[in-house]
């Protein structure tokens, strides 16, 4: 089959035929790519950022947000069929570590991530395992959804905790107006009671937040903290949804939270630097978020069935890779770029 | 009736005769103190650190740690009556806001703080209100419960999250086996199923908090947080409870801490200094604590009740209230000084 | 002023004139009332239903679901002010009892109930005291919103609770498309991430209920267990939702539920007789539901005011109260019967 | 080997030689037995009580509580290495259904039941799957906790609950001070802060209840409704917990159940009959209670391991299974009746 590959870092992807992956192991399941996303992490793994994290051994073939349809199964496999819609979590998770039977399973002591530290999907077909592969409604399209599998599950992961830790008529600040800022967006507005008020130092990226479900959107010019203590009778927000986590936007979020508040940490670059009498004299707290488990995948393909949650697209045929980086790499991408094979 | 006062700050407490307080509004109480602690606070008091943040007009009655009996109560009032034996929540709440109508009246928007912006309990009589009084058990001294008012009451509430937050089996590390991590020790023992492993740097401080029920004792002896990463197969600990938060504690409770695992933060003076990176890559929470809620002291007499919290005091007649400061200064007190009118 | 009152069980309400109350207490508050609920309970009242439970002494206002705006506060009020438009919460609490401080005021140990148990909302003010008192957006029409007081606020208090304990794609059976089914409906659709499927017996109102938000409309015909089944794979639903609570709804309501899933009772009637084997061996919950908080109410008024929650109220002049009370009885009411002195 | 087998329905068990288990999976496991646990659901299986709903294939291996040492593993077994002392999870789950995936893997949707529906511990050797292996401390005998595998653990999940859903100073009626009773009690006062209060028929059973930890032991003597009424202030309990669940227990139980109380269901027999109007106008809850999860295993080893959870036991040969059966079935067993091949 053909697949995109690694070949060398700091070197250009190159195309190439490798043998079609076979069903050895019972929860084997084999999915026919539908689309592949092509993310941020990409262009960094090329620059060579991931290779000692990941130990991957070159050539290895990339991409980490798949979607596709089953194409071959295990014996021992039950959730999917042949021929199943599928979007596919980013990790291959044991199921025996006790973060796998707590349903936690992003914390799996013994998983894979395909696309990093194996093979991924800028492929035809990959070979992953039963409790990876999500069947969605035969309503989606693979190529439309590919790109929920990482970059949306986190903002999902998180957005749906805010939705948990608020109450109806609470404010949550989200900042950030860019991807996954419009995914988590549209989840609050779609699961939560919040008022929703969205900072950018982008006007046009502020205005479309709006557009996709915000309640207010501010234009990071200085006046913003101020302006969101004002929204808030001078209290601050209940929930501050970072999805930008540096250029100081930690310590501007610190101060528009409100007493007993929550802090939602995705976005990173800096650090947070909290003097921790602050911490306990105003008794707020930092949430981490990484990638959403499985199960959150499934949530958020039924808000995505529904219409509730949907994502610009820009799709390429799988031979044009190198287009697809390019125009990532420049900035030319309107959405998220897919790869369809 | 006897009062010590600070009449100005940089001076001497002073013992005063002033008129005893009375009953004007439907929900007051007056309660003939049993127990007031002398506390590290009130030195800071002494030496102007409050002053401009509690904009207490002087003199006024130090004391924020007391507990007593009922002395009189207005016509509202429900829940205490004349002869009860009660200690004192730190705060007199409004009962009315949001955070007050939600049980977390610490986040009350119109609170008074007696001992710190109002009369407290160096005297014979302090006037609160029905809001702020809660019964103990009449086998309870209040000179022997005085001090778990505010800090006592802080390790109860961190420790009381800890172990909701927790399951029998997960590790907790307690760093400081001073006086709030006697506390927190008891209370991780009497009401959650953690492994307790206490960390300080004083050998003797720690084995006596293996006594009060850690269940392994570490000296921070630079080897530390390898130790607490070997008893846990390398994976950390899932809580961290922190007394200390100054001197490297944070730094080096985060490394102790396992992937989605929990940082209490009760101790203050450095600052929590983390890439957020870091935050996110392991799913990591830090968990602000403040002092306790009204039925958060109302558990912590229960279980005072039950012994299952001791603490150790060291009691002085109100009228050698100076030598009680001038002990708790040069490090003379063992456990906590408490005065007696 | 005004005020309808019982004068005697048995017999019809009558209109009288009554001294206006006063400010007597500090917490007190005294509303002009915008609009009072007419409900069925007030018919019960006249029947001498609730006279042994309520022991309230005749002649007395009745009234429970009352809206209007603040005409006079005592010396503490601080949470609304002259002039405020506001709701009220249909108990009376002390804000002392363990209930009360921890949020759940329902419960209060002391409380009293207006329209029930003392003067109520049927006439040109009523007093009552800050902690029932919340203030809504000046958007808000007192006579729109008064009947979401009571009934309105149990829908929202049970209807949350779903929200809680689901997740998106949890599928929610709602028993009943009456007034609370609707407000039910409205409530799951803003803030949850359930697939809604109303049934009922009348044609007409699973329509409306489709139309304020149920997803699916399943008129009770005796295959209503089936449909529920095959909609859910077999399986049944997460949560049922039962506003009826008689006529066999519940036994019906079991048979449509999930293993492990919740049923929220609302509705009330008949008794719930289930095998205990079938409680553990499907593991299922059973949720008893009251009125909500205060809190609630506060978020309730939110959702109001963003327009996410309305309620169909046919109008009259507090003059016109016997007309109400007959139009009532004989079933003319669409939607809530509303008393505008 | 030797196994201990059904061969008829109302007939007896034979013991007889079957072939030894083998890997055939990947995650596969066979445990050498060190203990199996002579419950009473064994005698109501012999009587064909659980023919149809089990549809099982006669003959089989019976015995559905058990423990030992690791024989042999399939090639992608992570959990357990050979050698390893483990006790089983009574199910074999599937990891892949949402329930699996939600570490809610007791109501899996498709699992298998050793010593149901499956051949089971009765025998020398057993062969399972990882996903039921739990290891345990090396200081713990597979005979001395067997018993704790199926009745212990649904004591623990219980028990558990009302750790999670109470606070110190609440009270726990304990409702069957037998052997799930005698674990739960345990459990309790292992983990939480609830007076405990256990209601026996039998004084001698009331009396070890008391010395395992329950706070206050109360013969069933028609008085005891009203004594737990009297000890909780007139309020009743926040929580019941109760063990039988037959004989006019429930009725009794919800009785002593305070407003907004939880009521735990794990014993069964009879009906839970109660009036809609009860339950919404205090606003309980019915919870019901299945055997606990792979995690919640692990937690109650770790009790067990502590010294926190024990069991008495009465041991028997393998080849004097006969004598265990008889022994149960004439009530002459101390504790649990436990197997040692």
């Amino acid at each position: 089959m053909k697949a995109v590959q690694v070949v060398g870092y700091h070197d250009k992807l190159q195309l190439t035929d490798i043998p079609d992956p076979e069903i050895t192991g019972p929860l084997d399941v084999i999915v026919k790519i539908g689309g592949a996303g092509v993310c941020r992490t990409d262009l960094h793994i090329l620059e060579g950022q991931w290779a000692e994290k990941s130990q991957v051994t070159l050539p290895y073939t990339i991409g980490h947000e798949n979607a596709g349809w089953v194409h071959a199964v295990g014996d021992a496999v039950t959730n999917v069929a042949v021929g199943d819609t599928v979007i596919l979590h980013p990790l291959i998770t044991c199921g025996l570590c006790r973060a796998c039977r707590d349903g936690d399973d992003v914390h799996c002591e013994n998983s894979d991530f395909p696309g990093i530290d194996t093979d991924g999907g800028y492929a035809e077909y990959l070979k992953t395992t039963a409790r990876s592969v999500v069947r969605i409604n035969d309503s989606l399209q693979p190529s439309d959804v590919a790109a929920l599998a990482d970059a949306g599950l986190t903002a999902y992961h998180a957005a749906a905790k805010v939705a948990r830790m608020t109450r109806p008529g609470d404010t949550c600040v989200v900042i950030g107006a860019g991807g996954l800022g419009h995914i988590g967006i549209q989840v609050l507005d779609a699961i939560s009671g919040v008022t929703i008020v969205v900072v950018d130092r982008n006007p046009a990226a502020v205005e479309l937040a709006v557009e996709v479900g915000a309640h207010h959107g501010i234009v990071a010019d200085g006046t913003h903290v101020q302006q969101i203590l004002e929204m808030t009778g001078g209290h601050g927000a209940e929930a501050v949804l970072d999805f930008v986590g540096e250029g100081g936007a930690t310590a501007e979020g610190i101060a528009m939270l409100r007493r007993a508040g929550n802090y939602f940490v995705v976005g990173y670059g800096e650090n947070i630097d909290v003097p921790t009498i602050d911490v306990i004299s105003t008794e707020i707290n930092f949430i981490g978020n990484l990638v959403g488990s499985y199960n959150d995948l499934t949530e958020l393909m039924t808000l995505a069935a529904q219409g509730k949650v949907t994502l610009h697209t820009t799709k390429y045929a799988l031979d044009d890779y190198q287009q697809a980086i390019d125009d990532l790499d420049a900035g030319r991408v309107r959405g998220r770029a897919i790869l369809i094979p």
